[in-house]
């Protein structure tokens, strides 16, 4: 059993429509409001020897990075942070702050709990206008499918290449990015927080097209053998990227620098060099 | 260290008035949107013998309670669920979504992590008009002090009166009456969740006046020993009471059953019967 077999558990309880974007949306007049909420805790997501700092850091930005994706403006997060050492909290709810400082949000509230494990939800609210608003939905046949920075990192440095520690430790959501995106029009978008093969067939799974990839145009991670590079940035986890189709008339958008790896196509498949692109990434597993 | 001492190193990190309500208010023209997120799970909060149900149930209660307390109508809940057992999952969401078709908010969002024990964080929003909302602060010499529903049932069900197990395992958060308080115009309100004695002195710690409340006033939970019934009304916790001060003229408020305990007093002290009221109650405690 894994994540996505479990969503369509809370698909038939709270409905589907509930459940296909980065972020909850409600509309106030002509604007949205976008909502979205992560669990992230030691054992799975708090790597051995990352901080406390970082910890929050990290929940921080996990969030921040689903309201980029809808092409919204983050304003306010509530942290929930369950302690297992009181001494945690302090240097977790610093990361918090200057993680929502530096992208412009604020720390509203939150709780405190005791827990076995260190163990944060943090919960994002931004703002965008009903004409900006991106959604995982809207990919159009012909359009480029894009991706910001260098995918595979993340992961890169559990495979040990410790040179990329801060891409995992300190990711930084394309805040910026994703406001821009959302004024120029691009036509579906979400993070690739879990990869980009599984991103592709989330993107798909919504989408009534297919989306093809070439190898050769992926950005890789520096200084690893080229083939584990490649199997890196496709199913590697971790990283907060932006994965994004665009009409080609639109494309390069000034202030996003980003990468155009293949294209949206008429026969629904997920391809990388023509041949089907394997469905796994960053997944939770239950026996 | 208790989760008061740890509030203050919270309150030093994002500032204290983000710490000073059950809800986080974010303004929308003259409507005020109130947010809340609440982390709860099976070993602390999820007692042996509840369902599944009961546990989402339980999580909704919690958070729509803090929005009640606010004065505001809840309109959606995210909930982030941690799972040891993918089974879990959807009487957990199924509790949850009741809850909160029963109180009229949706189920909008959430987040599915692997986890060693069942976690549930719901987050709360709720609407209330800016004339209408209800904080702590406010409370004035010589309201009355009042409470709904009767206090102790649910720690009597954890001392053994297995008769109040729906107390405990189905709180009914008293979202219809804090609407029409907040209509009415209390002057300062909170939920009762770590009991009475832990209310009044958060409501003391941001009000410039005390709280004197009568024993012999206290309604009690039946078919228990008058001293421990008192005991349980005071320092209980896990009840979803709203706690309220309101002008003598405005009491008794229609559609609102509640019990007058006490008296806003002048001289700064939380007392019973004239006597210093003990500051303990539920309290989440770290070595």
């Amino acid at each position: 059993m894994d994540d996505r077999e479990l969503l369509k558990v809370v698909m038939k309880v709270v409905g589907k429509e509930k459940c296909s974007d980065d972020c909850a949306e409600i509309p106030f007049g002509d604007q949205v409001m976008v909502v979205t909420t992560d669990m992230l805790h030691r054992t799975t997501d708090f790597v051995p020897g990352m901080t406390d700092w970082q910890a929050g850091w990290m929940s921080a930005a996990v969030t921040l990075s689903d309201i980029a994706s809808m092409g919204a403006r983050p304003t306010a997060v509530l942290a929930a942070v369950g302690l297992d050492d009181w001494k945690s909290l302090e240097p977790v709810m610093q990361g918090i702050r200057d993680c929502c400082t530096k992208y412009g949000a604020e720390v509203i509230g939150g709780d405190i709990d005791r827990h076995n494990e260190l163990t944060v939800v943090t919960t994002g609210i931004g703002v965008v206008s009903r004409r900006d608003i991106c959604r995982r939905t809207g990919a159009w046949v012909g359009d480029l499918i894009c991706i910001t920075g260098t995918p595979g990192q993340a992961q890169a440095w559990l495979d040990g290449y410790h040179q990329f520690e801060k891409a995992l430790f300190e990711p930084q959501p394309r805040v910026a990015e994703g406001q821009i995106l959302g004024k120029v029009g691009i036509s579906a978008m979400m993070d690739d927080s879990d990869g980009i093969a599984l991103s592709l067939y989330d993107l798909m799974s919504v989408n009534g097209c297919g989306f093809a990839i070439d190898s050769a145009k992926l950005p890789l991670p520096a200084g690893i053998p080229a083939e584990q590079a490649l199997e890196l940035a496709l199913y590697g986890g971790g990283d907060y990227e932006l994965i994004f189709t665009i009409a080609p008339e639109r494309f390069p958008v000034e202030g996003v620098p980003a990468t155009v790896i293949g294209t949206v196509t008429e026969k629904r498949a997920v391809t990388v060099d023509g041949e089907p692109l394997e469905k796994r990434g960053y997944q939770h597993r239950w026996e």
